[in-house]
């Protein structure tokens, strides 16, 4: 029996156009360094309009691809609803990426077009005459040398000056919701990066998703300051999800140094804030220097990439009086997988233990652990495995990539390894690749660097394996310390000795200068290996 | 170029899954009378797959139709899982409708198997001999006598002891989105019901626009009072919105007079509940009688079903500290279609004209007034034509009928008149069927009755188009007094002189005991024209 329902499909067209008239006064507040400049959704609706029919007369047509090379500011989200809505295919580029990796990737994905922040044309410059797809350039902001971009062979224009040419009236398309809309590439620290490709359905679900209650809540009355880059994992939906709710948009631009998001919060007053916790550790460090500044209007700090330290949940909550709530999601995953709202019936001592978890669930998704023999393990918060997912805006291939390694019976395989409790809240231990395996147990590296974290000298700590010759591996310590701080490791190790069983304390202690990280800025734990097996970290062992 | 995404369908079934699997702790309340029985969601997911085998067993197979003649209450809640979950279609019977209806939509809808609650034994009796698709009857509640239903030729079941005799387990059906859910009548006041069938897709959607913090923001921590009955448009999508964010359900059951309300909303403190004015005024009365009664655990009341008197949410907001909440919507429209909260951007006098609207579409509906030639019309509060609907969980159709006239290039004509204002709020003056059309201009029959309902001794009051020689049509005042009340048509018509147009104001005045009602509660004004037109009423005609 078919339903008589309407075949209405969800589009990035119906949440721009419903952002747009519904809630047109709202606003997108972008930071310029000594101020802000400010558009509401309207004026943004018909710059959509002037870009859409800029980039048909440049030969924008079909499905192709328009990358952006962007910070976060109004000019991208430009381009996230205007590219998707006339039916192109969005190419957020990471700019911290390698040159050769935006070569790759920009060749992989056949991008045609660029649109480049001013800010970011020496970086573009040194690859672009490798783009060997690319035809045109669009430089947004109006400071800014071009010359660097000549000689490419590349049209390069100004975005402000093509826009001023074009009618702001166009017709959105009402595409096949299945129909690709964004694509993402994950900078894997193994192999080619892969791509994964968003379609009209997953974006609109996911922007939904983002506006439960159970999920962030997003609604009209929120303020959002996305600090999580948008060419990150589609800086985890919040823009999409900030124009479906009429929410307006803080775009911190290219001011993403602790102080100038410290003081953009004090004074734009952004009820909603996403960042990797590593922004937040120094951005609670700047508000220790200024004790003037005024977090209240945050009811929620979104905050994921890595483990959220309860230190640094504790630290917002005590000091600023601002609830971290931590998530957990993948490029792969659109990315909001799970929230760590503690359950409503919790007591307060229950509530941290489910808030230091990667949370819940939200509706739409669906989670399992599964063992090293591929059977679903039980939710008991004790048998670990690896963690897969699925669901209606969760990857089920990879863009022109044949990778049946990484799926299982229609779920994605996440390379995460953890465990679900009893009431339901998933807790991840590690990537599969950095586990720890020590006399044949598993050592969660996250938990002993969550736990050091919380140490008052500490910085922050990552965890590897040593090979070991009587436990096949031990967990070495690398711990950066607070300014001026000084703890000798056995301190550290008997801070940890209460806190985790005796078996997982490491011997092994090095101090470094900072822990290396990957383009997007997780631990690299490969790159400190290496440095371990190559015998360039100072290394003290404890018996 | 296809997305990567996984093509998960958005089903009944993910939405049980996923309250019973993430929220399994948390409750369904049902009142008995003299108290309440309580169960979690995870006994709840038990019961579905108890009931889905029993109803496998008892012939339920495909897209057979298993209708509902039942209060709102926990069995209802399995119902409306298990029946879609199991790939099955449920069908609301609306028990207020003539025995003749009845039949005419249990028959056109070919239901197989009927849950009936034990207390509606007796209505159900008068209609199943006639019910000749119906093969199987499943009594809910362990009282009753079930006498009056045996001779039907039918199987009579008791619901409770079928249930024992299945397991709980049952392997969910993730079936074609677009596929048949669930289906509903409308009760026309003309011509023979009409079927609207939901699908999978529309169900899952509008649940999560019930969710998002524009729309009703139900998360984990809301109880949901669904006084609305779940026969008539899905209760307003509460209990599926409810089970999909884990937030309570208390179930009124039968116990649907003021004062068991009342009491239900001061002992087991819902944060929202939903019904039509009728009841609130109701309630209104009832909490002043008993000024110890406690509201403060509402943050939002729901009321939707006719325009909602401006003087009814002041007196909830002053008295009780309520916000109550004007919502649109239709049977064809799921029904949640817009949402009456004001513009973050309004000061207080602009949110309370906001308020007094049928709101803004919630993401997902786009809505039109389009003129008499079949344009769309300017949005600036001012030009009048029908309301136009489209979107995902709005129908295109009715179930086994051509009704071409009531779909205008795939929006839904609503049969609603008004205009919108630039802001985008939808204010309806009228049913199309109800307009007043005096010297060639509409009067809003709708903004008549509010003002006058604002009025300390009118309890309510219906406006309908009297046959007028001079201006082809006038306003005529149907008027319920309150208890005890006296007022002169004149002193009513000065009440209304400062309020509305001079030539809007009614000459023809009558005071009547009760405004006649359709099956769902609605003013029946074809009946009041009637009534005038056979000179059953007494109206008194000022100069």
């Amino acid at each position: 029996m078919r339903s008589t329902m309407q075949g209405t499909p969800l589009t990035v067209a119906s949440i721009l156009r419903h952002g747009v008239e519904v809630h047109g006064d709202r606003r997108v507040i972008t930071a310029t360094g000594d101020g802000f400049r400010r558009s509401t959704y309207e004026q943004v609706g018909r710059r959509c309009g002037q870009l859409a029919n800029a980039l048909r007369r440049l030969g924008i047509a079909g499905d192709d691809r328009v990358a952006t090379f962007q910070w976060n500011n109004q000019e991208h989200l430009e381009a996230y609803a205007a590219v998707p809505a006339m039916g192109a295919v969005l190419h957020t580029l990471n700019i911290r990426l390698s040159a050769e990796q935006i070569r790759f990737i920009a060749g992989h994905a056949e991008d045609k077009a660029v649109i480049v922040d001013s800010s970011l044309v020496p970086l573009l410059a040194r690859v672009l005459p490798g783009l060997d797809t690319v035809k045109v350039v669009l430089v947004t902001g109006d400071d800014g040398d071009l010359a660097p971009l000549e000689g490419s062979g590349k049209a390069v224009l100004r975005y402000e000056d093509v826009l001023g040419a074009e009618s702001p009236e166009f017709a959105w398309t009402d595409a096949d919701e299945d129909a690709g809309a964004a694509m993402c590439y994950t900078s894997g620290t193994t192999g080619d990066p892969k791509g994964v490709v968003y379609s009209h359905r997953s974006l609109y679900l996911h922007s939904m998703a983002a506006c439960t209650g159970n999920g962030l809540g997003i609604a009209e009355q929120d303020r959002i300051l996305p600090i999580v880059p948008m060419f990150h994992a589609n800086a985890w939906g919040l823009p999409y999800a900030a124009l479906m709710a009429g929410a307006e948009l803080l775009m911190p631009d290219r001011f993403m140094q602790a102080a100038p998001l410290a003081r953009m919060v004090h004074t734009e007053r952004p009820t909603v804030a996403g960042a990797v916790p590593t922004i937040w550790n120094d951005v609670l460090l700047d508000t220790e220097k200024d004790a003037g500044l005024d977090f209240s209007s945050l009811r929620l700090v979104v905050c994921g990439g890595s483990a959220v330290p309860r230190s640094l949940m504790e630290a917002f909550e005590n000091r600023l009086g601002v609830t971290i709530l931590q998530a957990w999601g993948m490029t792969e995953t659109s990315p909001m997988a799970s929230v760590a709202r503690p359950a409503v019936t919790a007591g307060p001592a229950d509530a941290w233990r489910m808030r230091a978890t990667q949370g819940r669930p939200v509706c739409g998704v669906e989670m399992r652990i599964v063992g090293d023999d591929g059977t679903p393990q039980p939710r008991d918060g004790q048998a670990v495995g690896e963690l897969e997912v699925r669901g209606p805006w969760v990857t089920g291939s990879y863009y022109q990539v044949d990778d049946d390694a990484r799926f299982h019976d229609g779920w994605l395989r996440t390379g995460d390894v953890g465990h679900i409790s009893a009431e339901g809240f998933l807790t991840l231990t590690d990537r599969m690749k950095d586990v720890i395996k020590s006399g044949g147990e598993w050592i969660s590296s996250v938990e002993l660097e969550s736990a050091l974290a919380g140490h008052p000298d500490v910085f922050e700590a990552a965890v590897i394996a040593a090979p070991d010759e009587r436990w096949q591996e031990r967990p070495l310590a690398a711990v950066v310390l607070r300014e001026g701080a000084i703890v000798s490791p056995g301190e550290l190790r008997s801070w940890l000795s209460d806190k985790l069983p005796r078996w997982w304390l490491p011997e092994r202690w090095t101090f470094v200068e900072e822990i290396p990280r990957t383009s997007v800025g997780k631990f690299d734990k490969k790159v400190l290996r290496g440095d371990y097996a190559d015998g360039r970290l100072k290394v003290e062992t404890l018996e």
